[in-house]
């Protein structure tokens, strides 16, 4: 196993939040753009971003969500009311002032002062109350709900600190914004969107995520409940990968989404939103990639077979590209994971050796090499993304007939599929830890001396105000955060680990991005 | 024919400004939002520019080009360059100018004065100076060339007088951005990019468009040359509806493009680009709206059929919706235009006529009534939108056997797609003008008493510089513009209709959206 040479210059467990930035840059995903807090999404990044897209959008509509577009920029006195019930008010966005530049007389450029806007725009954080604005527009009798709209758009929430992928200050997300009669009907549409999450996540993203309720403190301001999926990483962290939020009837009164009911009188809809963002690409990278780079769950993967024909730049290329063409024919024309194969044949100018680490350093699923030899006996070298070493520290080419090999690629995707979530699955439950019946013990699992400790379950009594924020103060000091109380969890069955009460349910502790 | 009862309120004949308002209400396709000069694009609209992104995405892809995404936001400095060759420049834009709100203390919110952004930063009106940076990075050697690339975003360029789709500050588009290592190479691409356009909007669109150079006066500032496709409104005017652009090597010298060629030395890259926004929705309006309504070319009809089974609330509903549903299946099973039939089934509470009208307005391609007497003799009723009227002002339903109409629908559908084409074309050149001779005769065509003129097709010797402005000033005094010089007009035989100089080739003159 030594012998193994690594395709990246930095191993998880030496440093995972450097060998996280190797990743991004080896595998061609993103890059720093050189404007504060945003980042330039690359080829190979946005193209994995378009499928999620793609497969995520395909579930949104088949719930009969419909998409919509609504404004970049929202008036500055749509945040106003809001602000009133917060004191010390200041919220990090970016504030758009002007709308002209002119030369400033010494070779620069200024805001044009007399292009000053009146009221200031913000771009969008969140569409919540531009969406609200339509709807009460929309909304006018119970014929009209539920009313279920998305939207995918860029937002901006200005950011100190960034990260790629992260936390950056431009991200790109989905946001869906539904009302409805009542609250049983926007509660099922809550658990609806929770569960689509769950499915996208470990379906398409090969990701095992605990699906539940968040606690009081991480409620999404003014929602009567806040559900999520929580995924872990492999530094054992919490990412929250995607949240479900049930709003109740106060957005309904701020932004007066009214509706004539059956009866003739006049309620207040119940509304919900959800959202998955670009967050989930980091989720990605630091669940399957391993020190040689990414790996791309098959769903996901803009290309899932990438062939390499080993060109010499000499006579002997035409027909070796012509035996590539073939393959690459053969394997386009199957379908595997529902979709017809995406295949690339790269005959680049380059060596091949270069070509192969590039595309294991990115992460295509099955990378296929023909060399002249490879041809003359009708043969091609399979090589498995997922399973990329011998035990003798050589990448793990199995030889296989042309034909046999494209017969082989839907059965071979679908397994690498299945292969990169149970890995995940097991793992993840490898690193959860159950039945600490004392501060003193979660101090010792967290304490410990493994890098990565992974989760605690523990029993709580769901204490709520100022006694929740008590403990929520102890975890802080602890660097640790509540993640969701699992929908699927056993019944509780002994004391509350804060507060000795009898414990109601069981809630994740853990560190989190 | 007088006894037609028209679904919209306006006749274009009456007022096509106000007309094209009213189908824009009328078939759900956008509203104004309350922000200045961005409007909310509702689903049908939504929908409709969904499918034109998958159409157009598909063929760029086609040809190779890599989707990626860049930055909302772009430095004041990287205008500054642009700037210093402009006199009196001045442009509209919006800027950030800080990234925080506080409180006013007297119960508003204003931008914090502590959270002043050293540099103001500029909401993308275009990115051409954020990916030429990029590029910069990226392109090192000839191996790295052509370099693709294609970013599907959001641009805002701030409007005094904005229009739904056609004209608004924000709006969308995709732009692609290509290095290449010649002339040639780059030229190549900027044809095949006007080549994809002029095929995306008549096969997809419906519209027939004229692919041909703009003349000098209209090029983007900074290019070599720009080509553009042209279609013909309703009301005669013309609509630029895309554009593509060889710039040469300017804008990889501002940007500094530079890639080592095979003999090792330094060369700087010829690049292009090229877009198409959401106007491409406003000139579907405009070509196939009709006085009742939209007309959606099947191809982008986010539903191509709506089956409307006329329930009663009554016992006899079950029997009714289980017969539609059988009928939905069997069409939800047939291709047409290449991919599966889109079709809904519209059990929605309404009255049955109410809700035909309203499908009539949106444009659906193919309205299928069910009645429960239809459903007794095993028939549908079927109301092809693009040919709406019988001569005695009724819909023109044709009663088919439920399988019959099932089995027709490909053929309909692609029938319809080629009538609107055809429709369109036919109106186009029937209002398109030859020879003329002189000014007088130009003044005359476009003076005469018909409301909508069309386009001139005329000849002329190309003049540049001031000689150019002087013969655009002359067109100007009329309200005209050039349009394009078209790739396929026959050879020039006459004399310059401006300069009376010997012609070199064929132009269009027309007024213009």
């Amino acid at each position: 196993m030594s012998t193994i040479r690594h395709a990246l210059n930095i191993k998880r467990e030496d440093d995972f939040a450097q060998w996280y930035q190797e990743v991004i840059s080896a595998a061609g995903m993103a890059e720093e753009s050189g404007v504060r807090g945003c980042m330039v999404i690359k080829p190979w990044g946005w193209g994995i971003w378009e499928r999620m897209q793609h497969l995520l959008d395909a579930r949104i509509k088949a719930a009969g969500v419909e998409n919509a577009y609504f404004p970049l920029f929202i008036p500055l006195g749509n945040f106003v009311r809001e602000a009133a019930h917060v004191e010390g008010f200041a919220k990090e966005m970016a504030v758009v002032t002007h709308h002209r530049l002119i030369s400033d007389g010494k070779g620069g450029l200024v805001p044009d002062p007399e292009a000053k806007l009146e009221e200031p725009l913000i771009v969008r954080p969140t569409s919540e109350t531009i969406i609200g604005d339509a709807m009460s527009r929309w909304v006018q009798s119970w014929r009209d709900l539920p009313l279920l709209l998305n939207q995918w758009a860029n937002v901006v929430r200005w950011e100190m600190r960034t990260r790629m992928f992260l936390r950056t200050s431009e991200f790109l997300w989905q946001e869906g914004h539904t009302a409805h009669d009542s609250r049983e009907d926007a509660m099922r549409e809550t658990m609806r969107a929770l569960e689509m999450y769950r499915a996208f996540a470990e379906e398409d993203v090969a990701l095992p995520v605990i699906a539940g309720e968040k606690p009081e403190n991480e409620r999404f301001p003014g929602a009567v409940g806040t559900w999520s999926i929580e995924a872990m990483m492999q530094d054992g962290k919490a990412l929250q990968a995607g949240t479900s939020h049930y709003l109740g009837t106060s957005f309904a009164e701020a932004a007066n989404i009214r509706f004539q009911d059956r009866e003739g009188g006049q309620q207040l809809a119940h509304t919900t939103s959800w959202g998955v963002s670009t967050r989930m690409v980091g989720a990605l990278i630091m669940t399957h990639g391993d020190d040689d780079g990414l790996r791309v769950p098959p769903a996901l993967a803009p290309q899932q077979v990438v062939i390499l024909p080993m060109l010499r730049e000499n006579e002997g290329d035409a027909a070796l590209l012509e035996y590539a063409q073939a393959l690459r024919a053969g394997i386009a024309a199957q379908s595997a994971l529902g979709e017809g194969v995406r295949v690339l044949l790269d005959s680049k100018p380059g060596k091949a050796a270069a070509k192969r680490w590039d595309w294991v350093r990115k992460g295509a699923p099955v990378i296929i090499e023909i060399g002249p030899r490879d041809m003359e006996s009708g043969k091609v070298s399979v090589l498995r993304r997922d399973d990329l070493w011998n035990a003798d520290g050589k990448p793990a080419f199995a030889v296989l007939g042309r034909d046999e090999a494209i017969a082989a690629i839907p059965g071979l995707l679908a397994e690498i599929q299945r292969h990169l979530f149970t890995q995940a699955e097991q793992r993840r439950d490898a690193n959860i830890v159950r039945g600490i019946g004392s501060i003193a013990e979660l101090d010792a699992f967290f304490a410990e001396d493994k890098r990565y400790p992974g989760w605690a379950e523990v029993q709580w009594s769901r204490p709520s105000g100022a006694a929740l924020d008590q403990v929520v103060e102890q975890l802080k000091a602890r660097k640790l955060t509540f993640r969701n109380v699992p929908l699927d969890a056993a019944p509780a069955d002994g004391p509350c680990l804060f507060t000795g009460e009898q414990a109601v349910e069981r809630i994740y502790v853990a560190r989190a991005y």
